[in-house]
């Protein structure tokens, strides 16, 4: 059950920020533990539309797995990318990243799975290769690339409707990433570029969002969506509410309302932010384990967060659902970062507990149930614009906006990136400039292109 | 000769520092200006091999071409590659870069072309699959990324000949760029990362300057050479002068000493920074005008910096030689930004002067020659390591440094990156950390996985 020197080895597998907090609740310990994620970074995924945007840059956002845990000795860090799950021989298949090595298995004592989710695209799965997203670094590079490529064709095309199309955003679902791309697209259109363009004028660029719901951010109460809606309309966001995407292609998107009736909109910029499928991971967990998954992927975990039947191994995230205590049913929770923070403080100090055989072999069974403790809820439109829902505290606009601001500088890893963020961000509002407004080759070739080049 | 409105067009290729300085002298005038570039961005390109090492964000030394004449509506930029000159029909062919959009044809009535050089590789071309550059922004992040994965490699490496050639970094070419580079891995390896691994001591990793001539910093006098290779030497940097390159593989170099005696050295990351071949542009205008380009593909042209026979034509920067007027012998003037830079604000006043009929069509005839006026050199070891010569004054170690630190800061464009580098280097200084260490998917595959894929 323990290592060569008798230390448990704990193995981690994911270092976003549920993975992250487990890794940190049990560093000043005595286990062994093994960070596993296919990234050498640690994202911030709650700012990566800003790079998407190029408000920021990825080093300002992201922060090496290494560095953080650099002086602890017991933590090492495996890039690679997690395969399979052998619960019965309790080892994991890591597949390297990193050319030239080799794949390998890792024998954990305790097993944390913290893999987070992706954007599901509703059984369409060829939508994605047509769709961008801001979830990894990388796909926020790539929307970054794409969005200024799209104004730069409009300039370069002397076709009427075509330049229309370049200049014609779609973005999907209105939840908080979906709000904050559409607003920092109306706002790069209309007060970055406006300038900087001789054919075009960038402020007649349209951003469409689209939801399915009959708000924006159903996650807030309804006065709140009321603002944010109203914010992004000032900003001259397109809300088409009750509306549903029936199909993606290189130049448009065919949406239906909810009569039914349908409409094409000749647009070739579309960014995905709707809907989440939990990572294979969860998969593998439940079939491993004889479990089953709800219709989005999530296994569903005790309410100590330990895979039933195998009190050794915990999930978290927005991978799981949670049985509640109570009523034995699942619960899930917001995918936000502090439900995985909460989660993975409450593992890490589960897995201590075990560790100084406080809770013996019963890991979990004993201790008290996971709790969601909610600090609020808080999503930006634009420039000084925002909503907050603290306790029943409803705020929106600049005071909300304010509120959103320090809790993302407080919360980002690294003193040297929250000066730098801080005064780019300053930067901005009084300039209303971006500094990283870059096309690199991460900007990746077009759909059709890589069709066409085979 | 002109534009539908009577203005002039001036189209101007390259946004590097030439052409930048070109469309800035001129961007007050009348003339109808066109810059073209493959790249949306200007690239402070001493710098790149900062951004190669982690220390500083593509934003921080790039800035959006559009960005820096948004205020100058006389000034357009085109982002597409240059495929063509047609001196009879006065037209260039652009060819997009921006997926979606057609080639096209740009008239001019004065044509400026600054576009630069690139690496040569002696005539070994498949090296330059193996070997990696700090030259683009791309290829600056592609060299961040493998110079990171090499260590991740040699940290999952149980192989000990295999990992030490992980280990192993051979930067070929002891100029500026070799001599930076070497120095910053070896920082990289002896100061940032020796906490961060488990099972390799980065401090083992060797890094080698691979240099034919018998001095580094060959354009530095010898003096400040020797300082050079004492800063190198300190770092642990392992110098190879008189050493020419045979052969590059994918896991070892081969090399030869002034006596001809080969040896091989196991190492799996090759930097190149050693002989630059003129941009194609040098040979396209030399053929069209008849003149004939040097063993490193410049084309010569006037003191004037026109191509002989083509008043309106004009060429500078690194893919040129200047006829010396008395001489008349081709003369090359070293690679570096205040060459490019003072030659674009000579041809700028040169058109500004014939656009303004002071000098008729008889451009440059008249016009004194251009003068490089040498202000000194600058090159950088490492932290608080750096020679200087300027007007003969000769300084090292800390004041050089100072010196360096100053004149980059100086030049760099945009209030905010300045502040924001400043920062960075600040915080690298005191805690020899560097903010940017990503593996992002800018790094691209290892060459022998891309053929191992096909």
């Amino acid at each position: 059950m323990t290592a060569s020197d008798g230390r448990s080895r704990v193995v981690v597998v994911g270092g976003g920020f549920g993975g992250l907090q487990v890794v940190k609740t049990l560093a000043r310990g005595n286990a062994e533990i093994t960070l596993v994620d296919r990234h050498n970074y640690h994202l911030f995924q709650p700012l990566s539309y800003q790079v998407a945007t190029g408000s920021l840059s990825p080093g300002e956002i992201a922060v090496p797995l290494r560095r953080i845990f650099r002086r602890h000795r017991n933590v090492r860090v495996v890039v690679g990318e997690v395969t399979g799950v052998d619960l019965e021989r309790r080892e994991l298949s890591v597949e390297s990243v990193i050319a030239g090595t080799a794949a390998r298995l890792l024998p954990y004592d305790i097993l944390v799975v913290a893999g987070g989710s992706s954007y599901a695209y509703f059984g369409h799965d060829q939508w994605r290769s047509l769709a961008l997203e801001v979830k990894s670094l990388d796909s926020a590079l790539q929307v970054r690339g794409r969005i200024l490529q799209a104004f730069e064709a409009a300039e370069l095309e002397d076709d009427p409707d075509i330049r229309s199309s370049w200049l014609t955003f779609v973005v999907v679902g209105a939840g908080p990433t979906g709000v904050e791309m559409a607003g920092q697209i109306a706002e790069l259109a209309r007060d970055t570029l406006p300038r900087e363009f001789r054919h075009v004028d960038p402020r007649t660029g349209r951003v469409l969002l689209i939801e399915m719901a009959d708000r924006v951010l159903t996650s807030f109460p309804p006065s709140l969506s009321h603002h944010a809606a109203r914010s992004l309309e000032r900003l001259g966001v397109e809300l088409l509410l009750c509306h549903t995407l029936v199909d993606v292609r290189t130049d448009s998107v065919e949406l239906k309302d909810g009569h039914g009736d349908g409409t094409r909109i000749w647009a070739r910029t579309v960014i995905w932010a709707a809907g989440v499928t939990a990572s294979p991971l969860a998969g593998a967990l439940a079939e491993a384990s004889g479990v089953e998954v709800d219709q989005s992927g999530r296994v569903t975990v005790e309410p100590n967060l330990t895979l039933p039947g195998h009190t050794e191994v915990l999930a978290l995230g927005d991978m799981v659902r949670v049985r509640d205590a109570n009523t034995g049913e699942p619960r899930i929770f917001p995918g936000v970062a502090p439900v995985a923070m909460q989660q993975g403080r409450y593992a890490g100090d589960l897995i201590a507990e075990r560790l100084q055989g406080r809770s013996g072999q019963s890991l979990g069974r004993s201790a008290s149930s996971f709790r969601y403790q909610d600090k609020g809820t808080l999503a930006t439109i634009g420039r000084a614009r925002a909503v907050a829902n603290i306790h029943g505290l409803r705020l929106w606009g600049f005071p909300a906006w304010i509120i959103w601001l320090l809790v993302h500088l407080c919360y980002l890893i690294g003193f040297e990136n929250r000066v730098v963020v801080m005064l780019r961000w300053s930067y901005s509002f009084f300039t209303r400039g971006r500094g990283t407004r870059l096309i690199t080759e991460a900007a990746g070739v077009f759909p059709w292109e890589a069709s066409s080049r085979q």
